[in-house]
């Protein structure tokens, strides 16, 4: 597999940034410049615009959504006809500036010195230059940015003008104006101004959601704005002559009805914002120990290799803004907040790749992610029922719970959203230890995800057993299969784990449980029934590779290195049917099952699997990678590990799928954090006990990270030399270091 | 499988007849009393309207079509995005009739003695009843209505009026008003109105076609009308005093571009109506005579069943009134031109269900049938581009010859169309032994279906062979299937036929086919080395049992008498994705190739397929019975035969779908002919010799009907005492009677 990155940033390891502007990369930039402090989500555009340059001038706010406004005609049922998305909010940035009559753009205006840096330990943008008039005077111009974390309603803003030679400066700043989603449709409407107050309230259009957005500026050295009503909002503006330096600082507070606020959230906005635009500097100190405490409880370091070092701590950095469990309400879209693609759509991605870096890091965040599966069952239910199932199908893309997506090859055929709600709680349990928590918020999902599953399945005729038919597994280049093997061993394991859960609740709340959710004892029978008869097809010859569905193997075989280059991606290539009827797949499917039960893979079975199927994944989804790179680590393919790892961590700062300006690939991002520990270190956390197994790859000369396990702080470093696991904090652990069992207090050399 | 009808007509053999308003049965009777010329076809609507019953006011004209206003979104590749359909034309048989100040209204007015009456024997629709005014004066209203075979530019119209008593009349006839299409859009508009001439010229939405509608009214004894000027086109108006009779012909003539007329069609128009208002009479008998000419050709006697005679004669003329191959640029709808559903597209019914009535009754239509498909071959390579294939794929649906349907699971996934191309051709040679047609206007359309099988199917990996991966079989309960039984038996059938044909080809011919069609004799030795390895499904432990597809005889299975009554149709009651993972079967599948290929099925293979796959078909196709008729009376099953049949002869007559109100089911009413000759005679057309086997089912005292075969006309007569076969006209004829080959000249008794 051969992709291209397009490397334009400067490499250091704990920061990103654009020397000289790249106005052809600028909507990449955007996104890679992004800031999140998961409550809401700012694109790093210019604040002036840039005339000449593409842009998507994005300010989202999480859980601020609309549906579409028609449906999708339909003749059949079970088919969402209308899907709902993340909606762009309004303008709340926007800046003009004019200097002796000329006006900042720097698509046209002349500059130099441009930088534009996001260090991660600040949590903060900045941007300068020097603005060369055409009069021959130069302004040096400097725009920060952030998103408190602390005070997460806040997004501060300061620009700071210095000149030698005196300069009229004119300078707007704006709020307003709802911003278009996917460029074509507003969908906040206005419906209160209070100029004086700085105050703009906007209902979304189909959701009946308020958006509450105040801003408020403090010009330093006691310098006043006037406030003007323009079209669509308001303006703070000011006039002067700079003679040396000038600053200003712009707070804006945004609040939504979603935050069930017990006080006038009017007012609270109005007080945030006055808040933050006279304590920018107390708020951008308290972003810096916030992301400084983030890193160095990581401990992350990487010697030997700058590239791979920023990248993950790019990765890393857009993980912790996105997502701390921060309201409990949301889930990781697929993009974040930092673009539109994919609608803001949660995944099943969400539980298989992004859970595993916050049960290592931030069991709290993971607890909130698993609650969202929680609350979301009655809409899972629904969905179950509109399938004409028992118990909860979860949706395979959703903000709110319900089924986004109007596909009924992936809505209706993809059960693998709902094996990953078991797998998330069953990943939780063994990796904190709390198996409480699963009995009192899984049960219930699990019992439904079970109950669903039994009366999605059934018998074969022929006597082979119980299996899933018309399905299509990860790989979504196979529609209506028989018998994947990942859905029917993930039915299986779900079925057990369903059967544990139920096994462990007290007898009363069992019985309750089931008599609530319509279920009875004989369910339960059923379920053994199905878990034990579950039908696994494998290779005649070599029962240690598993079918990928029951006609898997005899498909016409495609060679991948003969597709030309020109023809990817294949969906934008390939009539829609061609990709589904040969041996060709989209990304790991039996190897994600390896994956996900890593510490119960032989060598044979990783081995088998990895080569029938390695070579027949085109990897058209960003998450196939880095699986591939764990599998190949996993059975000492080390190089191949390498080369499947090599743009995991740059994924988004090279820009490998060229897609980079239509967002981040939130959750692919995770995959470089679980490629370094599953990989490189050889970590499993699906068994009983924590296993490590590390190896040096070349490409560096020592690595080191932190991890939480069942309430210790582990430390691993790696080097050419000596390899040690260190108990950081917490009692003891029993765990298997490179197979054996082993008791880790202090530190231990490995 | 149970259906019930609702019969509400007279029984009679030779027509259909309503005695009394059946007001809720308004719909149903517009369908059954359509009247078609092939040209046009009028639905058996009141002129007069009739407020509070449903009503769908349809005036078709063959080819008048457009396409959607809007595509419908998709994000992949080889999908149409947009469909056409026939269009309503305009209203031009609107009459508004007052008495004594009365309007004329059978939803509100009284009245008595109603007929509809359609005789097959004229094709012409009489209406009559007795008006019973308010103020108790009577007045006989009669509207008689025919579309003229030879003239078949027009459309007739005849009121006649008598009473008794003096009665003031006003009678207004009006013509224009573009009506809606699925009742919402009317996609004729209006670009030029010549009142006085009685012309309106309108424009289709997308098409750029023409339409041309002159009108012209003649009063028997001189009386005159006005002409008038009203909203949306204009009336013929007169008001007079009744005291015995009064009559009037209305003469519709409607032109389009599509004619291509070398006259100029304006004049044409003006010119047909008023020739076709001043002959009412003798267009009537031309039309009893060429009707009478078809039923004494057909020769059909059923006697001891009036129910199964009425319904199959009304299926004959109805087929006989639709198609006669009179422009050569049309095919048969699914509806006809009885209504909009299935927007007038045909399917691959056309071949397998329709053409063989035209081979044994009219092979000049079945010869324009199959030009049809000669003429879109551009537009079936164009769709084969679309999927990324060489060749040809025909359309699942279409009026134009383009891919109507927007749905890739029928429009990307069916071969059947194509395939069913290759059969028409082949089937055509078999009836008329007219070989050199086939060599000069099939072999381009059957090569190019052969390459684009051959570039669509594969060799599987696990060496069975070749076949078709990714397919949707006619079972469309089945989805993205390989090796569906049906599809590959008919892809070896098209390549032998296409070599047949090639190698019969002069060798010059064959070069420049090859040449100009970017083929060469190596894609030949491909199409034979796949022929010969095709891979065809049996069963394991009966090799007689053939497997409709890959995973077919694993799928779990459902008792289909268990599926509570109604939640049929399926489509309509469960999720869309549960039709397709179970055993149950939409409509024949290996049953239909059994059907196709009958003289070649063992006794075994039809007796083991039937019995696997008849309980397992739940016939939600109004194809489907009629084949299960035919094969089960092939195996002696006489009554189960006898109850497939019961409603084949009256599907739309007794509405046994219930949806009969939206149009007939035209291609459907083939089948009746079907099951007569195929089934209760024994007929085989498909192979070398004409053979017959005829049996006298319970339900008959006895049948009689001819048919064409290899330029000879033959009479079968079969009775209780005695069965004959006659050669009626031809030279003596080499045939299998009874399974021995015999020579029919004059009578035979067998």
């Amino acid at each position: 597999m051969v992709k291209h990155g397009i490397a334009y940033l400067d490499v250091e390891p704990n920061l990103i940034r654009e020397t000289g502007f790249h106005k052809d990369r600028s909507k990449v930039s955007e996104s890679l410049f992004s800031l999140s402090n998961e409550y809401m989500g700012v694109r790093g555009y210019f604040e002036e615009g840039c005339s000449g340059a593409a842009t998507l001038r994005g300010n989202y706010v999480n859980g601020l959504y609309a549906y579409a406004l028609k449906d999708e005609p339909t003749s059949y049922r079970g088919i969402e006809t209308r899907t709902h998305f993340m909606v762009n909010t309004v303008d709340f940035l926007g800046i003009e500036l004019w200097a002796d009559g000329e006006r900042l753009d720097l698509g046209t205006s002349s500059f130099s010195s441009f930088t534009r840096c996001l260090p991660f330990r600040e949590g903060k943008l900045t941007r300068s230059f020097v603005w060369e008039l055409r009069n021959g005077k130069k302004v040096k111009v400097s725009f920060e940015r952030l998103l408190s974390l602390s005070h997460y309603h806040l997004c501060l803003q300061r620009v700071s003008l210095e000149s030698k030679e005196e300069v009229s400066i004119s300078l707007s700043f704006k709020t307003g104006n709802p911003l278009l989603t996917w460029g074509d449709h507003a969908y906040l409407h206005e419906k209160a101004r209070e100029v004086e107050k700085g105050l703009l309230c906007y209902e979304t259009e189909n959701t009946e959601q308020m958006a509450y957005i105040a801003s408020s500026l403090f010009g330093h050295g006691g310098v006043k704005a006037e406030r003007k009503e323009i079209q669509g909002g308001f303006a703070d503006e000011i006039s002067f002559v700079l003679s040396s330096k000038a600053v200003f600082d712009k707070a804006v507070a945004v609040v939504t009805s979603r935050d069930e606020m017990k006080v006038d959230p009017r007012e609270f906005a109005v007080g945030e914002a006055s808040y933050g635009s006279t304590h920018f500097d107390e708020l951008a100190e308290e972003n810096a120990a916030s992301y400084s405490a983030f890193y160095d409880d990581l401990g992350l370091e990487i010697k030997g290799n700058a590239l791979d070092e920023q990248g993950l701590a790019f990765c890393l950095f857009q993980l912790h803004s996105t997502y701390r469990g921060l309201s409990g309400k949301d889930n990781l879209g697929a993009k974040g907040l930092t673009g539109e693609a994919y609608s803001g759509h949660a995944f099943w991605d969400t539980e298989t790749y992004c859970l595993p870096f916050y049960l290592l890091n931030d069991p709290d965040a993971a607890r909130s992610l698993l609650l969202y599966r929680e609350k979301t069952l009655p809409l899972a239910k629904e969905k179950a029922r509109k399938l004409d199932c028992r118990g909860a199908a979860y949706p395979i893309a959703t903000l709110d719970g319900r089924e986004g997506c109007t596909l009924f090859q992936h809505a209706s055929l993809q059960l693998q959203p709902s094996t990953g709600v078991v797998y998330g709680f069953y990943h939780y349990e063994k990796t904190t230890g709390d198996f409480d928590f699963v009995l009192e918020h899984g049960a219930r999902p699990i019992l439904n995800v079970a109950l669903f599953l039994l009366s999605r399945g059934g018998y074969a005729q022929d006597g082979r057993g119980f299996g899933f038919y018309g399905v299509m597994g990860p790989d979504e280049f196979k529609m209506m299969v028989n018998n994947n093997y990942y859905t029917n061993v993930m039915g299986r394991f779900a079925f057990e784990y369903c059967l544990r859960i139920m096994s462990a609740l007290p007898e009363s709340k069992r019985k309750a449980l089931l008599a609530e959710e319509g279920a009875s004892e004989s369910d339960l029978e059923d379920m053994k029934k199905a878990a034990a008869s579950m039908y696994l097809p494998v290779s005649k010859e070599n029962p240690d590779l598993y079918e990928q569905d029951d006609s898997f193997f005899e498909l016409p075989h495609v060679a991948i290195d003969s597709i030309p280059r020109e023809q990817f991606p294949l969906y934008g290539h390939w009539s829609y049917d061609r990709l589904y009827r040969t041996d060709m797949i989209k990304q790991p499917d039996v190897l994600m099952y390896c994956f996900l039960f890593l510490s119960k893979m032989s060598q044979g079975v990783l081995r088998s699997n990895f080569d029938y199927y390695e070579p027949r994944c085109i990897h058209e989804s960003s998450l196939s990678p880095s699986i591939h790179s764990i599998l190949a680590a996993a059975i000492g393919e080390k190089e191949k590990a390498a080369g499947y790892f090599s743009f995991a961590t740059r994924l988004d700062l090279d820009d490998y799928n060229n897609n980079t300006g239509e967002g981040l690939h939130l959750t692919s991002l995770a995959a470089a954090y679980l490629n370094v520990l599953y990989g490189f270190a050889g970590l499993r956390t699906d068994g009983d006990l924590l296993e490590i197994d590390p190896y040096l790859p070349d490409r560096y000369e020592s690595y080191a990270i932190n991890f939480l396990y069942r309430g210790r702080r582990l430390r691993l470093e790696v080097g050419k030399d000596c390899t040690r696991l260190a108990l950081v904090e917490g009692k003891p652990l029993v765990c298997r270091v490179r197979g054996k069992e082993t008791t880790i207090d202090g530190t231990l050399s490995i």
